[in-house]
């Protein structure tokens, strides 16, 4: 299996797109790394923090677009940017071709729609964000031992599919296969709206006038580490975040409803009608603890958090 | 004012009360520290690890209560416990009395029944919990740089107020003065309800089938880190939450309705009938960020998790 290319494009040095140019280096990769930036500001950035060997600004790729010279392109870039540049690609393009987007869907539809036939276009999902954006946050290892989702849209080879299996591999990851549709429904579930709960939790609190005066009033906050931890996530990017809500609003919002439900459920149950039952309580913790290690693939370990 | 103390019980040395006796300790102390402890086991296991000076078992305790020969006792067990343990006071008992309660209102009904007239109770909340609990997780630091809630019952003394306050001080703690109701208002906004979310967030993604199916044939979770840390607090001590729940029902209920009701404006603005306004959810992100800063009494420092 292939594990190392001549040319590699990795269009989008961004957190994300900076930090692989930097692992691959880091794994002796003897490719030649490309980036394409948004702004003359971020080539600048990316020239001086030596973020790929060659750095074009969107304009500049765009004037002409050398996509036949690269054994790999990366896109690096949200849904909606990766989505028109697909829609730009030449017609029948055979290069071998991945992208890091957060939804899947709609990146599918565009290559179904754009790489008609057999083509080498496989789309992955490192599921290694931050809330941080931008080259300067690059981070060599952010790749080392985290999982990649891979997507297969139909047309795509199963060669080029081994080949990017390979790609994520070299560069520490492990892969599991997951059609675009479930990919983005467990999204919506593990990520988008727990995101969208988090922002939610920041406005809620904030705006009940007791935390607020006694908030002001105290010389530290009031909140404990739970709240911290689970308010992390609240506002990272709202530049990225929005298309993210956007390109996959549907199963964002029945994931919600689902959700929502459950609250009610758990309103009705603390109804102050009624005296709570510990037992029901001490088992719907236990339950959630059972729950929490079998997400996360824990097996005996549940006092590691 | 009053920074130290001759002889001082701990009555539950479970990993507050055990913390706070090492800390004592580290803070060079010249105080015996008697602890009470629930079992024979817990008891030996304190001895063991050198928890306190001496050790009863709370039955042991119960034989012959020397309340009087104490110039501080602090209450180290669950709201219900404490309640309980109150209403066993001598009648019209002066000694310095404070409580590591997670709710107020209970406690000070407790103490307002019983101590009628002046009295030495001033209801404390050191804000450092944490997910584990038993004498085993001391942490000699635990209290160091937290925020410690004070709450006076009606007839204690401005006296007893400062001794406590200056206690909590010598320990490295800050203080902030909170009424019991605002108390369990602001605690049900800032812990006991997202407690309850974080809890039921585990359960609502486990199970969901598609998450299942999935997570079992992937070599690693399906997870990033903000699920993680979202979920971090589900499943936190179910004997220590379940009193909390019960002891703090109405707040709980009322905080979790106000929830709701955002929730709802959240999925009616996620309907799928119309397409997102990118715009609203740039500024809704924004706005959560700028809302947890505030939370957090963060200054110019967004960056900082």
């Amino acid at each position: 299996m292939k594990t190392d290319f001549s040319r590699i494009l990795i269009y989008g040095l961004g957190m994300m797109g900076a930090s692989l140019s930097l692992a691959l280096r880091k794994k002796n990769s003897s490719a030649e790394i490309v980036g394409v930036v948004g702004s003359p500001s971020s080539k600048e950035k990316g020239i001086r923090l030596k973020s790929a060997d060659k750095i074009f600004t969107s304009e500049e790729f765009s004037k002409s677009p050398d996509w036949e010279s690269y054994d790999l392109i990366v896109f690096g870039v949200p849904v909606n940017t990766t989505v028109e540049v697909i829609s730009k690609l030449p017609s029948g393009f055979k290069g071998l071709l991945t992208d890091m987007g957060s939804t899947k869907q709609e990146i599918v539809h565009a290559v179904e729609s754009v790489l008609t036939g057999e083509h080498r276009y496989i789309s992955s999902h490192p599921m290694c964000g931050s809330e941080e954006s931008g080259l300067e946050f690059a981070n060599v290892d952010l790749y080392e031992n985290r999982l990649c989702i891979l997507t297969k849209p139909s047309g795509a080879t199963d060669e080029a599919y081994s080949e990017i299996e390979s790609f994520w591999k070299f560069l520490g990851m492990s892969t599991t296969e997951i059609p675009a549709h479930d990919h983005d429904k467990i999204l919506s579930y593990v990520s988008h709206v727990p995101h969208l709960i988090s922002s939610l939790m920041t406005n809620w609190v904030w705006e009940n006038g007791c935390v607020r005066e006694f908030t002001q009033n105290s010389p530290l906050p009031l909140t404990g580490g739970g709240f911290r931890d689970m308010t992390r996530i609240a506002g990272s990017n709202p530049k990225m975040w929005s298309p993210i809500f956007s390109s996959n609003q549907k199963e964002i919002y029945n994931a919600l409803l689902d959700y929502r439900d459950r609250l009610d459920k758990l309103l009705s149950e603390l109804s102050p009608e009624k005296p709570l039952d510990l037992k029901h309580w001490e088992s719907f913790m236990e339950q959630s603890r059972i729950d929490r290690d079998a997400i996360l693939k824990k097996q005996n370990d549940s006092k590691n958090p």
